[in-house]
């Protein structure tokens, strides 16, 4: 649909900005399915899971001096810090720090990270107001699907035009799931949004460097900020999704209105979240996971194996690196990552990746042939594992599908969790940080949790 | 020229934004000639005479009621308080009470309000870092011309597809400024411009809400933090501006990199400044200039004065009441614009445009003639004043001209500011404020400076 589709009721009330904000602000708890209520505690797994394994990275490191030298009344907790600040400078420093290693969730209909933008400006907020889990749950979800509408709307143009989206349509997604927690009514919550939609900003040239995780910390604070403003009265224009030269006209060319509006298939944007389960290039992990579900399904035994080929697109040829010396090298081998999926070593395990010099991974790296081809996606991969018994086992499998079974998924990220936070945080107090997060739903308090957080990682 | 113009030395070093951060870190207050650091002073002069008048718009009063909650160590002064908060706190809020009346210094350049986006930031960084007057009139000077050559870069395309050159070009010129005033060095600007540049948002239907003075205070803020960011070594980009999808093609479709590198025939974009001086439309401001100019220069008596007409351009309908009840109804009204020039009321004082009211002014009110003609700009007006005896005087006025007489212009700001603060602050601390200011440069402390200004306004 273009902007001059007739169809469009841009400013004709009740406007989309309107429609979209009033769905937003309906979701309730108690009407969520126990899936969808799973998924929301889960991205607060993944979200500090990536957060605490990257306290020490230097985008991390510098917001949180910053924020250290500025001051603020202690409302919110800093993640790995024993210290508090006020909630919309943890919101900064916290997203920052969790979107520092890329390794956080990823929904492809923004196409962004929008925990990395929502959750550090909900788990600020709702510690510093005492909220219930419940409530945190039902806002997240709140922020993200009204995120996802978002995409809908604007995206491919957005993106395309060199749009960072997480730090954009984050904000936004941000300011609303705010508004949801603190109740807001529907006149203050999209106030709330247009004060986010006009400071939403964030270029996508900034990849590579540290102003992108600083992206996700701007639009958390960006959004909380917003909703602290409209909640006093502060006033900025209710329509500003579909306003002529509003959000989506200034930001991109596309004004896909009815998407917008529609409903995923499967009733919620949040169900076709992606999560990162290997710390490397996005492009092996269909590998990684091929190679692992081969192993696995037919028990392999590696000194059994042959020869293991695997087929990916030729886009793949940015994580193709024959011989690795070094971990960063190998999480960009799609070799490598074939030898220590099948060698049962964690691969969302940071510093796992070091053992790419081992004599034993070395063996088996020597048996991968890996061939790229036209035609399949950077998500895509094909393996077959052929043993020296003339045994011969093929899995294609593609990680830009979200996983169907969410129950797995939990259990996976709670290993995650495990695998990240254990090296910062030692193993007793990740485990009591597991036992808080088992116990969130239905009646946890987001500020128990944030007591757990307030750790020193050294 | 266009983005496919071969004289662009897009990507090719050394770049545009590492020539334009350049010349701007090398501005030093000794070599600035004596009526640009006066100028740089008397940007200060009205940006604190705006702000004391709009302490208690709505907009300022929520952003300091947010900024209180939030806490900070108290580094930097909000202006009309008498607490201090966080650097980057202040900023923000600064910026949004110097904005809110919209009463603050323009440069058509731009086009948008530099002073407003530039000076929260200084102001609060150099009272903290204790800087000199003459540092914080360099750094200002260098923050304005890099702005002003941005404008250049970028317009008027990224005016004209809605963003707010306020806000965003503000940030950009807000980083430089305190690059400037921090010694960083060109690699440090250039990766403070990134930063900066990255968080440039602002949509220009905010106007007429409370989101359009904010854009200032989140402009400054995000200057300043930009600034700070990059003194710890945070990573951006070096060469932002002109990066494929960088700054300037992400926010605009214009690159005019020859004149952006060009300096400006009179040698300094500062030069260029427009002041507004009368709490009334712009588009009014020739007329009250015309009929003052004339009262003055022939001592015309109000009884004597038979008839005054004013010819203005078409789009001057905006401000062209016929009989003005109210103050508000005045500001836009030519009509009592003129009336209040000829009885010589003092037209920069927000209250005195509820004196429409008076029988002077409708004695003489009855007595203007408007008629609005194709062909005249916004800013142009023509008044002949006739008298009973006769006599006819004539005069043109163009407010979009910079007024050519510098020390006219520090004399005039000087009342503007005694009309705007005396009725918060009261006439004693007032004309404490003006001597500071009188006696600013070259060898004052802005810390000093901040102290007088920390002050309750009730």
């Amino acid at each position: 649909m273009s902007q001059n589709d007739p169809d469009l009721s841009r400013a004709s009330p009740p406007g989309l900005t309107h429609v979209l904000v009033e769905r937003a602000l309906g979701v309730s708890f108690d009407a969520l399915p126990e899936d969808v209520r799973r998924i929301g505690r889960d991205c607060l797994v993944d979200w500090l899971a990536c957060s605490f394994a990257a306290i020490d990275e230097p985008a991390s490191r510098i917001a949180a001096e910053i924020a250290r030298e500025e001051g603020g009344h202690p409302h919110a907790t800093v993640l790995g810090h024993t210290w508090r600040t006020s909630m919309i400078q943890a919101a900064l420093v916290n997203g920052t720090t969790s979107h520092a290693l890329d390794y956080d969730d990823v929904n492809l209909t923004v196409p962004g990270h929008m925990s990395a933008a929502i959750i550090p400006a909900l788990f600020a907020l709702a510690e510093h107001r005492q909220a219930s889990a419940a409530g945190f749950i039902a806002a997240l979800v709140a922020g993200h699907e009204f995120a996802c509408s978002v995409g809908k709307l604007v995206e491919p143009a957005h993106y395309a035009n060199g749009f960072h989206a997480t730090a954009t349509i984050g904000a936004l997604g941000a300011s609303v799931a705010c508004a949801h927690l603190l109740g807001l009514s529907q006149v203050q919550a999209c106030h709330a949004l247009g004060v986010a939609a006009t400071q939403a900003a964030g270029l996508k040239v900034m990849f590579g460097s540290m102003a992108k995780p600083l992206h996700a910390g701007l639009a958390a604070q960006a959004g909380l900020r917003a909703a602290l403003l409209a909640q006093k009265g502060f006033i900025s224009r209710t329509d500003v999704l579909e306003c002529e030269q509003g959000f989506a006209s200034v930001h991109g060319s596309d004004f896909h209105q009815r998407e917008a509006l529609s409903t995923p298939a499967n009733g919620f944007h949040i169900r076709n979240l992606l999560f990162k389960f290997h710390a490397a290039c996005y492009s092996t992990h269909s590998t990684i996971e091929a190679v692992a579900a081969l192993r696995q399904q037919h028990a392999i035994d590696v000194d059994a194996v042959k020869q293991i080929d695997v087929v990916a697109g030729e886009g793949c040829s940015i994580c193709n690196i024959q011989s690795p010396k070094t971990g960063l090298e190998a999480k960009f081998s799609l070799r490598a990552c074939a030898a220590f999926a099948l060698l049962g070593i964690d691969t969302s395990d940071l510093e796992a990746w070091n053992r790419v010099t081992e004599a034993a991974v070395s063996a088996v790296l020597d048996r991968v042939k890996v061939e790229l081809v036209p035609g399949m996606t950077l998500s895509d991969s094909v393996v077959t594992i052929r043993s020296k018994d003339g045994d011969e086992w093929t899995l294609a499998y593609d990680c830009g599908m979200p996983i169907a079974d969410k129950a797995a998924q939990s259990a996976r990220l709670f290993a995650k969790f495990r695998a990240l936070a254990t090296p910062a945080l030692g193993a007793q107090r990740t485990a009591q940080l597991l036992a808080v997060l088992d116990g969130f739903l239905p009646d946890g308090r987001v500020a128990q949790l944030a007591e757990h957080c307030r750790i020193r990682c050294d």
